[in-house]
Formats: C-alpha cells, sequence, structure tokens
C-alpha cells in the first residue's frame, strides 16, 4: 500500500481535493465550488464532502495525514482561517472541525497558508527544487507568496511567512484593502494593473473586457499605456523581491499565477527593475523563473508541508 | 579557568576588543582608531593588535573562540569582509587572516555581520531576550539591523540576512548609495533626518550644527521643520519594519543607534505610523522597545555568535 498524504485546498472560488503520493502524483482529485457568501457551517460541509470522497479511493487506506492549504490569513498555531474571500470564516477552527469529522485522533491534520503551500510544491517538484533560499509567489488577483530558507519551508510562527503582496513599497501610495498604503499587492496585483491602464487612458475593445487578460493583450500589440501599466507592476515587484533578499538572502525566486503567465510582458521589465532594486552584492544574483507547477500546486504543496511536518520516509 | 569569547568589533572608526565570558561579562577592553583609509594590511594590523592585547590579559586561557564582528557587507560563507567605510578591505580574507595570526587551527573564528551581531547581543542580554522572532536594528548614520527567526540568530547564508537599511519603502523616491531608491537608511538614518530638515528650511543654531542630533534638539523645542523630518523618517522606519512582519512574522522590534537615543521623538511618530503599516492580523502586535545595549553591542553579539557556533555549554 503506497503511503499517501489527502490534501485540501480551499480557495475563495474552489475547494478541492486529493490523494498525494511520495512522488507528488495526484490521484482521485475532486473540487466542489466554494460557497463563499454562505454560513460558516455550509463552508465547512463542503470540506468534509470532499474528504468524504477521497475516503471512497482505494489510496485511502494508505493515508498518513491531512494536509489543508487555505486561503489566508490563516493561524497555524491554533489551526483556524480567516480567508478574506470567505467572511463566514473568521477564526475558524478548521483543523478541529476536520479531525472532528475524521473521528478524532486517527489521522494528525496539518494546516498551511496558500502562500507557503504553493512554496512548499515548487519547492518539492517544482521551479525551486534543489534551492536553498527561495521566495516563491503567486501574482493573480491578489498577490501571495512563501518563503524557504535554510532548505525547508519556514511558514512563521502562525503560518503567513512570505507575505509578500501586503510589503509597502510606496509609502506614500495607494491604499491597499488591508488598511496600509502602496503594497505590492494594490500596485502589482491583475486588477491593479488593469486599473492603472483605465486611468492612464487605455480603453477595451468592443468586447468590453477590461481584465489584467485584456491589458496583456493590447500591450502585446504595442500599446504603450498598456506596457507601462505592466512595467509598473514589475517595479514594484522588483522593489518587494529586492527587500525580501536583502532581509533573507534569497537564491531564487519563483512567479506563478495568472498574471505571470503573460510571461515576458512581466519577466522583461521585472529582471531590468530587479537590476535597479536589488543592487547589494549578496541579493544581485538573484535569479528569477516562472512556477512550474499550476492548479495543482495547493493540493501538491499542502501534501508536502504535511509530509514534511510527519517526517514520512522516503518523500523529499 | 572561565570559559571565555576573545571579541573583536570592527567598525569605520574603531577597532574594539574584549574577553566576554557567559554571562555576557566584558574584560579586557581595549580598542583603537580604524585607519580607515590605509591599505588592507595597515588595517588587519590593527586587529591583531588588539587580539594580542587580549592575549595578554588573564582570561586569554580560558578562550574557545574568536568571534569577530565587522561592518558589512560580509561573506560568512567565505570568512570576508568589504566593510563600506573600509575601502581597501574588499572581499578581504578577515577569517583566514586573523586565523594564520592565531597560529592556524588553534581557535575557531567566527565571522558575523554587525546588523546580526547586534542582534544576537539583544536576543541574549538585551531588550530582545525571551522573544522568538525578533529584528534588531540600529539607526545611526546608517540603519542596520539582524534577525532572529524561530528562537535563533538568523544570519542567513552569507551573513547579511537583516539588511532592513536597503529594503526600498519609496520605489521613485531618493537615490540610495547602495545604487537603489528610497532605501530605509536613505530616509531615515541620522545624515538622511538632517539633508531633509534643512532641504525644508531649518536652519541651524549659532554653533552650525547640522547633524540630526541638531535637528533633534530643535525637534524638543517645537520647531515644525524638524519635528516633520522625525516624523518621515519614522513613517520609513514604520513602513520598512511593517514589511519585514509580513514576510518572516516578528514578535518584537529592538531599535539603537544614535537617532534612537532620541527617544519619543523617534519612537511617538514610530509607534503611529507603525499602526498605519501593520495592520495584517499576525503582524499587528508587534512590540516596539529601545535597545539595552550600548557601543559594546557588536562585541557582546560577536561573543554571542561565536557561542552559539560552538555550542558552548551553559552560555544561553
Amino acid at each position: 500500500m503506497d503511503e499517501m498524504v489527502a490534501a485540501v485546498d480551499i480557495g475563495g472560488t474552489k475547494i478541492a481535493g486529493a490523494l498525494v503520493d511520495r512522488r507528488g502524483r495526484l490521484t482521485a482529485q475532486c473540487q466542489r465550488p466554494t460557497p463563499a457568501e454562505a454560513d460558516a457551517e455550509s463552508v465547512l460541509q463542503v470540506v468534509t464532502e470532499v474528504l468524504d470522497r477521497l475516503a471512497e479511493a482505494p489510496g485511502w487506506a494508505g493515508v498518513r495525514g491531512v494536509g489543508i492549504g487555505s486561503a489566508g490569513p490563516v493561524d497555524v498555531s491554533k489551526g483556524a482561517v480567516s480567508p478574506v474571500n470567505i467572511p463566514a470564516w473568521r477564526d475558524f477552527p478548521l483543523v478541529d472541525s476536520v479531525r472532528e469529522h475524521l473521528g478524532g485522533d486517527r489521522l494528525p491534520v496539518l494546516l498551511t497558508g496558500d502562500g507557503p503551500a504553493m512554496t512548499a510544491a515548487e519547492h518539492w517538484q517544482g521551479a525551486a527544487r534543489g534551492f536553498r533560499n527561495a521566495l516563491c509567489m503567486v501574482v493573480s488577483t491578489g498577490v501571495g507568496g512563501g518563503l524557504v530558507l535554510d532548505g525547508a519551508l519556514y511558514p512563521g510562527p502562525s503560518g503567513n511567512a512570505g507575505h509578500i503582496g501586503h510589503i509597502s513599497v510606496e509609502l506614500d501610495g495607494d491604499p491597499c484593502p488591508c488598511g496600509s498604503r502602496g503594497c505590492v499587492e494594490v500596485m502589482a496585483a491583475g486588477p491593479a494593473i488593469a486599473r492603472r491602464a483605465l486611468r492612464q487612458g487605455w480603453r477595451p475593445d468592443a468586447s468590453g473586457d477590461t481584465s489584467a487578460g485584456a491589458v496583456a493583450e493590447a500591450a502585446r500589440r504595442g500599446d504603450p499605456v498598456a506596457l507601462a501599466s505592466f512595467a509598473r507592476a514589475a517595479q514594484a515587484l522588483a522593489a518587494g523581491i529586492a527587500g525580501t533578499a536583502a532581509l533573507v538572502e534569497l537564491d531564487v525566486v519563483v512567479i506563478g499565477g495568472g498574471v505571470a503567465k503573460s510571461g515576458e510582458l512581466l519577466f522583461a521589465p521585472l529582471r531590468e527593475s530587479l537590476r535597479g532594486y536589488a543592487t547589494l552584492p549578496f541579493v544581485r544574483d538573484l535569479e528569477l523563473r516562472p512556477a512550474q507547477l499550476g492548479t495543482d500546486a495547493g493540493l501538491v504543496g499542502a501534501a508536502a508541508a504535511a509530509a514534511q511536518w510527519l517526517r514520512l520516509d522516503g518523500w523529499f
């Protein structure tokens, strides 16, 4: 019987599950829409349905533990989550609830924030593999991240370390929903790229699509306002990445998420801006890589973090 | 015979030495001016003179290792230093040179950057004592720092982690000598406070003193330009501290150095600005403390880092 971790990935739009083996392969994958506006118990019920579905799979007998990755903020010290996009869950005791559903102490349950989970996945199976010090980030509708320090995932005491989306790189900048100003997220996430382009005169085509994807298409056609909006996002990311490197020393930065999928449109100005901000000798040789794992990163990473915590043999 | 560490602290203006015991007490203290403009061998000679002086002290027989704290950047993986204010030392092989002077392998020699050294000192004997996650910083003619993560000093692979002075909090801000823009140092160090006050119309008294200390005195008398310059420095520090807390999760921030000696002139606006930037649940309860160790922090910290590395019994 192959050793498995049962992984659950909880986001604002979907709740996914899979059994993950020591090679990072997923089986018995399933997913449900997140009832984001429902009450706390109804959201939990979707999580337990996903787990029940996994428990029907033949691989379940090999399961040694449950790894849950969740949108943040999380508090792994209490096993609680407060996902921004699931308002009914505030300090919701997710770990205890899942343990109770699974019959108490039968299976250990580990909670990981989604940034650290994605980081664990890229470090285990993706672009950060083999590096001892890494920042892995998602640039999408938000900006999240996680850290690998000295060869291991560093989630921090509450599981939120690597929160690069909410460091301020423009202290007088635009207000951020987090309450601060000029955060990397409010300058570089998809909605910020679109908002800035619109503010500076870019107009969508007949489809009326005003997403960052539409701005990316305009930029590919050479639209200067669209290009400038991507360049500004890259500048904010560069300042944040260089600052992170100055604080913890990084060998590699891995970037995934929808905005990163625009490829060189983001990576070219990002590399150029990094030369301007990452100037100290110990931050200068930073390697920049696109993420290798796609939407499964959350599941793979939740499993990786759990396997690391359980010290499962032969997983790394 | 009490176990000792021989500590040397190398800065741009002085090179100091002492024997440090397991309680952090200093004996046989001595110091020399740094011949900052001399050639590499002449600077080294001052270091070896300080060591020779320590070797004459009765406590030397108990010495188990040598801890060297140096102005940065350093590269502890190579035992090399490139202090900004000692131009002749660029990638200077300080550890090998000191080992050779001491007769090879007789005594282990550990190099620590001055930011991490000060941090080790405050964590061992000062304001960060008992905290598992700390940022300790010096706000003086420059801004430096170091990190304690998960209960231990985290120097990073090259020994420069915690370099908060060179994270950009104003991505379009003033150019910094490091090559970047809007770094915490270029906004919050003493010379920056004085420069900004002068630029905005503050004028020194008859003494002609245009130092940050003179600006602090004017601020204490209620000069609005001087007060505004301190408030702006505090804002930059707050953005940098909040960003650091978002990245690694901190329990306490300890601030020392000449500018921090202005006390509430800096700490009051800093606490206020922190409320604006440190907004996420896991960074909100950050404690802010003045450093407890003075100019000896470099020696105490170089010894602490060496004792930790040597796993000396009964030191912590």
